[in-house]
């Protein structure tokens, strides 16, 4: 499907469709989400997709992690007219922070910061991040809210992957996927024909 | 000022004053304009400031650069109802790409990637990233737009400061900023005070 084209016709999650498979090997994720985010429809019936089950909640505060949820996040914060707050890989941060190490969706040890001077106790704030595979970078993202006094009011993302810590998530906090409940259970790049198929 | 107050009468630019300084030392940028997304009005008047040169221009799509101009530009791709088109840093891609070396702020060499199925001849593109101090990164994802037949409709980022490179940009490109032109040239750590002062 062209990367800009709308069609005439929008199924549920049709825009699934627009992500791309991985022609680089191994190395790399299997498959590219952010070409979704390049057609203007897909993006805005994405954002509304993800944000239909806190239509009735109290929403204070965005979070997203770095890189991918910067996206998807900043444009929720957008969409319901609220701040942004940046949860940063290590070292890039010249201000006062909480930080958490974690072991991400390749297996290695990474560090994610936090300010200090935002979060406060009582702030219910929705994380966001492009994916969720192992569920290690987002728990450490979970664990800089709380430690600061946050209450997490939902995660907002295209996938969370069954894994344990995916699985840990979902049982934890509401959260809001594009990819439905009943193909994240048996999710791996065979399914990327499925989502061809929307 | 407190990261999340409102202030009853907002002046111009007002919400400048919300950056907040470097606490760590000179491995780190000097400032962390990223504390004013977090305030909800501080993103709004912001990202309405920075479009307000554009209202009567065409816009077709909006590229941010990663990672902090994917806050910015998936903000401004939301309030215009326009796509997103991410410009990566090397290595995270797993479909095909474009590259273009390039020298950033630090002196460090470095390479950007852009996917080639996106941009098409005659497109116009609004390129947005945080912020520019030597214009090695912009110039970089602005070639990678130019090769692939791309319109650059404007620029739009906090500052462009007073280097070789933000000169060049500022000639050739349409340019917005937040910070006004008569500080962003004798711009420097001193001028913190200034925007205090907002």
């Amino acid at each position: 499907m062209e990367a800009l084209t709308i069609p005439p016709e929008r199924t549920q999650r049709w825009y699934l469709a627009l992500m791309a498979p991985n022609v680089k090997g191994p190395k790399y994720a299997w498959l590219d989400p952010s070409r979704l985010y390049c057609n203007q429809q897909a993006f805005k019936d994405c954002i509304e997709d993800l944000l239909q089950p806190f239509q009735n909640d109290t929403i204070d505060l965005i979070a997203g992690i770095d890189a991918m949820g910067f996206i998807l996040g900043a444009a929720i914060a957008n969409h319901l007219g609220k701040g942004f707050l940046t949860i940063r890989k290590e070292g890039h941060s010249c201000i006062k922070t909480n930080s958490r190490a974690y072991t991400d969706y390749t297996g290695r040890r990474k560090v994610l910061e936090m300010r200090t001077d935002v979060v406060k106790s009582g702030l219910r704030i929705l994380m966001v991040d492009q994916w969720i595979e192992t569920g290690g970078t987002m728990e450490a993202a979970i664990a800089l809210i709380e430690q600061q006094g946050g209450t997490i009011a939902g995660i907002a993302t295209i996938c969370i992957e069954d894994s344990e810590g995916g699985k840990r998530i979902k049982e934890k906090y509401k959260c809001s996927t594009c990819i439905p409940e009943h193909l994240q259970s048996q999710f791996n790049n065979q399914y990327l024909e499925t989502f061809k198929a929307f």
